[in-house]
């Protein structure tokens, strides 16, 4: 079986665990992707708010927020930690709705922090460092989510076939990415064809410099063009990752996975999504509220206006597509069925 | 019926008739359409190079070079009217050979330059003023196409209800810009949703723009939203001009035509096409090449690179539109079917 170190040192430098984020001596260094690929830097937050402001302005996404806002709840442990009990709960308490904000659409983001809060509370009742439980504590997380993330990344592997053209959309993250990897590992010579994913370019900022890093052919195209490279026959399978999916099985993506996975059934091309766990607080499409996002990064590109200010826009951050579009669904458990979930998770 | 100042003076300032290009005492201006929206700027041209280079160098697009090209073509007469008449006809025969050389794939530009040069050649004949007989012909020629533009329109607006979301990609141009008059001015009331039309955005900086200029509400969106559109119910018609359409119904236009088109489908909203002219040289998919524009533009928006430049990237310019996918097609006689064109045309 793969191991946490194997698993890191197969992913390119974005994925690795320390450049995600990392606790330092009281400080929290976010791996800032938005200056990614063009440099390799941090953000350095010093305290609960920075943390908040930095997942807020967009410095990490994907599996970023989650990690760099429990190391947010150690720091404010830290902080508190010659406070009184209630003190140090209220404060505690505090951080977790401030960081909990910082992301409203995403539950999983909410679970962690609530499973957190009762690690502190336990920490605190034994009257233990409560830093270093939740810093334990979130190790032993990450720990598990990287083989998890293998699981589910040699399910993601058996799905492709020597010679395949892959789409995905926006950045799928590491089960994907170790998908690849893991492919191309047994020998696969794989195609990936990456949509920029407008507007926040993470197609062409992340997705596709770290495919490219893996050594596996990328094309970058324009959102515009995945149903036209389908009809060229260059794409065989469409993988994505997902925010959410419903117990019903809707997934709930970046904006734009939608049209891809319609644009595939049309040619008969299946849609994979990678499954990161199970949220029986959303049962079905009527339980998603859809985050909009500031509709004038619609008018900007990179900062620079692509039009004049007195345009309207709309900016949904996510789309929903329905479980008939989509070919199976990536979990721990195999491919499953999306209409099966509720049974089998 | 509609006169052809009406139709001007219903339009927005990009598509009337002297802000696309006009000849004021052997000088050529041409509206500067990489400056718009942000300022509304002329380029000056006093010789035919510099028509040919403000061509090259996409100063106008669409319905601009053939216009340009011919008001570069009463330049060269009149530089040329006191030479003797073979030094005249090789002045002319030069000046086409090079505003041709400015879009090689343009057989439209090649056809009226051809036309234009017989018109040229009859009144250095009759010892009339070549540059008058230019400017009279193209004037006559530009009312008609007002007017072409105005039999479209109608019909295009016809199919437009009070109430409809109205959906395009790119710039649809005259046709379908003055249909939006047409129904505005009928009070239907619309909304209309534009993709920015990735890399060169003239969803933003052209369509958007000219739509709000009508006091149409309009919405700006990036072109990974349409379907979210469309499943929320936004969405009532999808239209967009055509590049070309095969005699078998075959829509050629810009990238992204196409899975709009998929995705309108899917949710059962028509997609209509307005046609300039017939092409008998294009009977079916399999006479069409699809352009592949620069690919480095992929990796830029503005002028901003989005990635690093070690990432190939692919640049389809246009993509293919099956009929099956069309509800009409807007020609001078109505809305046809795409399977009747060849008939019909």
């Amino acid at each position: 079986m793969t191991d946490v170190n194997e698993i890191n040192n197969l992913l390119p430098w974005l994925l690795r665990r320390d450049n995600v984020a990392r606790y330092d001596d009281g400080v929290v260094w976010i791996g800032d992707r938005r200056k990614y690929p063009f440099t390799r830097e941090f953000v350095r937050c010093a305290d609960v708010e920075e943390v908040a402001r930095a997942i807020e302005t967009m410095v990490t996404q994907g599996g970023g927020p989650w990690v760099a806002a429990c190391l947010a709840m150690a720091m404010a442990a830290r902080q508190a930690k010659d406070k009184r009990p209630h003190e140090m709960r209220d404060a505690l308490e505090a951080a977790r709705r401030r960081l909990i904000s910082t992301r409203p659409t995403n539950t999983a983001l909410a679970r962690r922090l609530e499973d957190l809060m009762q690690v502190a509370l336990q920490a605190l009742a034994q009257e233990a460092s409560v830093e270093q439980a939740i810093l334990d504590w979130l190790n032993d997380l990450r720990d598990r989510a990287y083989l998890d993330y293998a699981v589910r990344a040699n399910f993601g592997a058996a799905l492709m076939a020597d010679g395949d053209g892959i789409l995905t959309m926006c950045f799928a993250e590491t089960a994907f990415i170790l998908s690849l990897a893991f492919a191309q590992r047994e020998g696969k010579r794989l195609h990936v064809y990456t949509p920029e994913t407008r507007p926040y370019l993470q197609g062409a900022r992340l997705t596709a410099p770290s495919v490219h890093e893996l050594g596996i052919p990328v094309t970058l195209v324009t959102d515009n063009m995945p149903a036209y490279l389908m009809s060229q026959g260059k794409i065989h399978k469409y993988f994505t990752a997902a925010d959410l999916i419903t117990l019903d099985g809707h997934v709930v993506n970046k904006i734009g996975t939608f049209q891809n996975a319609i644009t595939a059934h049309y040619h008969g091309i299946p849609y994979f999504v990678f499954m990161w766990g199970v949220d029986r607080k959303s049962p079905d499409r009527d339980s998603i509220v859809i985050e909009e996002l500031d509709a004038s990064e619609i008018r900007r590109c990179l900062g620079v206006p692509t039009t004049i200010d007195d345009i309207p826009a709309y900016y949904p951050a996510f789309d929903i597509t329905p479980p008939h579009l989509v070919a199976g669904v990536i979990t721990r458990k195999g491919v499953l069925s999306p209409y099966d979930l509720a049974n089998q998770l």
